[in-house]
């Protein structure tokens, strides 16, 4: 029999939280909060990514923001039991706000608030056309000269851009434009999304050949349309590729291939946005009222500045430019990092009879991706995960609902348990003399994602050619200069090379608007990614949130979307009700919105 | 609580049933059944679509089949619950053959099985790489000169059809040859699809404007890749077209596109088909095992001869070809036949200004288009049947569950009921003139279809307009002849007329084996569709099963597959899997292989 006990504690707390609410007694609601609480709010209550950590920034945000948003029927979600286990009481809960309706998650430690996920399901008045309320398609009934579904998207196609502006203007059309470009269109606001490749999907197809996801298929499903149950476990670059180009097809995307996005400046005056795109030649200016730049986290490339850069004769480029080793048949290349690409592009070249040396200039965080999904992500995302009912959409509100103060904990334990399994392996690629860390705190692969976004290779072979001297290896070294068919290193080693691949990582997001918009409104936005957890390359202090990633920034009407496919998913749905409440009107006054510490 | 009394029922009936089968004492199994019994067997028993119809049947089948067979395992499906109500006692069932994974459905009523129906689900050692088992893409580990996807591929592409020769050619890539062509795919079985337009979709696509899909998306879903819950009710043509274009593109299908199929003979030596295509202005002779034709239940246009058609001075063709009605505005049009297409076609010129009539020669039956969702088609397929847990794979077994021979019994009632909801609309209808009909027994739109895939309109508007008189009606007559500039009817009336559109329906599906193979393989293979039922243009003897559909016909390795939607999916699964099971050379001996009592 199913406890239906924990139903009621968590109902219990429920009424007295609506009760608390409802009567603006905001110390009433602080109340059923533990000491060392977390509220973590999507766009609901903060029209912002935030997280309230202790029970005065809740107080703090209630004073603030309750009167308007005007809470209300909290409750277990429809169909949903709470259960318990190890002292916590979990439950899926929904709710309303004046606007909008809400749909998050709830976890009790002695009767009290220990964590809690509010999220913006969708706008009251505005909610999307699926399931019973879906397009008819057909029209019923006769009229004259009316349109068909082709004669109407056609005019749309037409008129967009050219006699009618879009509201939005997203750069960049990878998979989190596209995702983000899929939520809006079901919303109803009027998007174009510019992309400098010919085709979607072509920001896959020109990386090196034997480039895969990294992320198994449970991770990478996209909004509406999941990946259906023979689709691979890490898909081929190129069959990610032809997904996301059919994908905007049958989603109507209005997706500006070939199309070069020149310069862009906001007029505070008109609160619209002066966007100069190239498309087929010919310059056209379009004037939306949101600006989301979806560029890619990986995309900025980081290119060193070595001596010598100039005189070397071979082939060089960053490894986003890496065209994969075809050419390189017997040819001595030498790679500068140590993380995904550099691990990836290595193995390739070694598979095609390259000569490959790897530079490793600082440590780097090694998960096999057996251990790395099974110990790692099984729970949440897996065939396993499937058959015992979990949906992306709840596995995603999970993961939401862990708190980022304390992530690292519950990460931990995951890490200490892949040390463990995989002991002889980390002991062989330390006999070669490879440099590994697990992070700062030990807390491995996924917070150095969220903290930096580097620092790791998920190992899919790689490790196997290093540990046995097939990919040769220099560690704890540096590029010294480069000669004209030579890397002299930092302890003076001269290897020899035909190619160079710098794969040396990417910048941060902010560089794209410094590039499109101007250095000022980069810096006025600062740094984006990261959570200043005064780790390495993750400068305090403390933001709690991914910084200027899917909700407001200090520019106003400027966006930042991305991340890997989990997060164009699951972040595109907040960041598009942000966007669909400022179209209709929707009063949106953020809360909380962050500081800027660091310039990029 | 749940009652579990039923399943006490049904496990005991198939432990007997287990027991009997096993120990190969057929007058026991045989036992088990009441007299009215109905078993129908989707190619585990008899490598055929048949239903064996009274104790007598059953007999014959096991006494022929049952030791090749040797079913086990009999019980009720993992996960399910056997249900009782109004004396009947159902339950989801699997089993196993020597070869295969079976999946079933089971009716009892007074303690016997009424109602049986055995599918195959899969075959052992042959299971498709889906859920646990579906591919891993990336290839982990390292290995000199692989393939990545993409070139694995190309180099498929380069070789099927050229230097290495498909299994299986199916002529015709509309829905059927696309869902087939996926399944087949799954089984890792070679095939190369032709098609003579040059993209998937373009069977849609090139159809008059207007069109959209009568049948409502839940049960127009593909094998594998379900619509999105924002995919409208009814999709509009050049809507689906995409999606079969995408779809054909993500699964992967060999489809070869503007290629003609020419000619095809059979080698009956060398166990071989000789297909002659022209590709790109280039002939290519292929040698499959196994040829589909896949060409359309739809697609063999019948055109009919009437007096003066040569020295008409206006437009006249098919409804197949019929443009749309852009260029007639202001100009007469009439339109012979009051089917789908007569009906949509009509609706659409009135919508763009012409003066339309329709010519009604014989009865028609009338849905409208919400009743026929409603009380049709609910409980199946149907947002209230997704939200109530109903799966497509369920619905399509229930579907498939039910008899044909009493099938019009459970039809009967639906229309009954829809005749008394929509009384007005029908006497509306009656009033201008318009010849009513629901079937030869009354049961309706659905038995219409599988008898004679003729002779009915879903109403989505243009009854309205024949009702009100918008669209002009003469109906009870016949086309004499044609002058220059108008159409003379049997009553006399002359009608001027600047085009004239014959949607006069379409001929046998072996008609496409006369044009493509010979008028003795036509003849041989007999009338393709039609229950044998007996009523207007379904002539009989009974045949108990679609004639020629998605099983063996008369002539070795041909086979038809198509229908719409829902039989392309449904269907596919067993027509893919017979092919498979002769590749792999599991032997598979026809029971019942039907004989030919018509000709086309």
């Amino acid at each position: 029999m199913l406890d239906k006990a924990p139903n009621g504690k968590v109902s219990n707390l429920l009424d007295a939280l609506d009760k608390a609410l409802s009567a603006g007694e905001v110390e009433d609601a602080v109340d059923l909060f533990q000491a060392d609480c977390y509220w973590r709010d999507l766009v609901t209550f903060t029209w912002n990514i935030k997280t309230m950590e202790g029970k005065d920034q809740v107080r703090d945000m209630l004073k603030a923001r309750l009167a308007d948003t005007q809470p209300s029927n909290w409750k277990i979600a429809d169909g949903e039991d709470a259960s318990e286990a190890d002292g916590i009481t979990e439950s899926w809960i929904q709710f309303e706000t004046a606007v909008a309706r809400g749909f998050g998650h709830l976890r009790l430690r002695d009767g009290r608030i220990w964590t809690l996920l509010t999220t913006m399901s969708e706008l009251k008045g505005h909610e999307e056309p699926v399931g019973f309320d879906r397009p008819m398609g057909a029209k019923h009934g006769a009229e004259r000269n009316r349109k068909t579904w082709k004669e109407e998207r056609e005019a749309e196609t037409a008129e967009l851009g050219h006699t009618r502006q879009p509201y939005c203007v997203i750069v960049g059309g990878g998979q989190g434009g596209i995702a983000l470009g899929a939520r809006l269109r079901q919303l109803n606001v009027p998007t174009i999304i510019v992309e400098k490749n010919e085709r979607p999907g072509d920001s896959w197809r020109t990386r090196y050949k034997s480039l895969c996801l990294h992320d198994p298929v449970w991770y990478d499903h996209l909004p509406y349309l999941p990946f259906p149950r023979n689709w691979p476990v890490f898909s081929p670059k190129d069959k990610i590729g032809d997904w996301l180009e059919m994908y905007t097809k049958v989603m109507e995307l209005n997706y500006w291939g070939s199309t070069v996005c020149k310069k862009a400046s906001y007029d505070e005056k008109t609160h619209e946005w002066i966007v100069v795109v190239e498309r087929d030649g010919k310059e056209i200016v379009l004037k939306p009222k949101q600006l989301v730049l979806a560029t890619g986290m990986s995309a900025k490339a980081n290119m060193p500045k070595f001596e010598g850069m100039d005189v070397f004769k071979g082939d060089q480029h960053h490894s986003s430019q890496h065209p994969g080793p075809d050419k390189y048949k017997n040819k001595k290349a030498v790679v500068i990092g140590s993380n995904n690409s550099a691990h990836d592009i290595c193995a390739a070249l070694w598979e095609a009879g390259a000569d490959v040396t790897m530079v490793q200039r600082s440590t780097t965080h090694i998960v096999r991706s057996d251990s790395l999904m099974e110990l790692g992500l099984a729970s949440l995302y897996s065939e396993q995960a499937v058959q015992s009912g979990m949906t992306t959409a709840k596995a995603d509100l999970i993961f939401a609902s862990l708190p980022y103060k304390i992530l690292h904990e519950f990460q931990i334990p995951v890490y200490n348990a892949i040390r463990e399994r995989d002991a002889d392996f980390y002991k062989r690629l330390e006999k070669a003399g490879f440099l590994l860390d697990y992070g700062d705190d030990d807390s491995g692969l996924f917070m150095k994602y969220l903290r930096r976004g580097s620092g790791y290779y998920i190992d899919v072979g790689a490790s196997e050619l290093i540990a046995n001297g097939s990919i040769k290896l220099k560690s704890g070294v540096g590029v010294k200069k480069l000669t004209e068919h030579s890397v002299i290193l930092s302890d003076g080693t001269e290897l020899p090379a035909d190619l160079v691949v710098y794969a040396t990582g990417y910048g941060s997001m902010n560089g794209w608007a410094a590039d499109l918009i101007s250095k000022g409104v980069a810096d006025k936005v600062g740094k984006v990614w990261g959570l200043g957890s005064n780790t390495t390359k993750d400068p305090g202090p403390w933001e709690g949130e991914q910084r200027n990633m899917w909700k407001p920034t200090q520019q106003e009407a400027l966006w930042f979307h991305g991340g890997n496919l989990h997060q164009s998913r699951h972040y595109s749905q907040f960041l598009s009700l942000q966007l669909k409440a400022r179209m209709e009107g929707i009063p949106t006054p953020v809360y909380g919105l962050q500081k800027v510490h660091h310039l990029g």
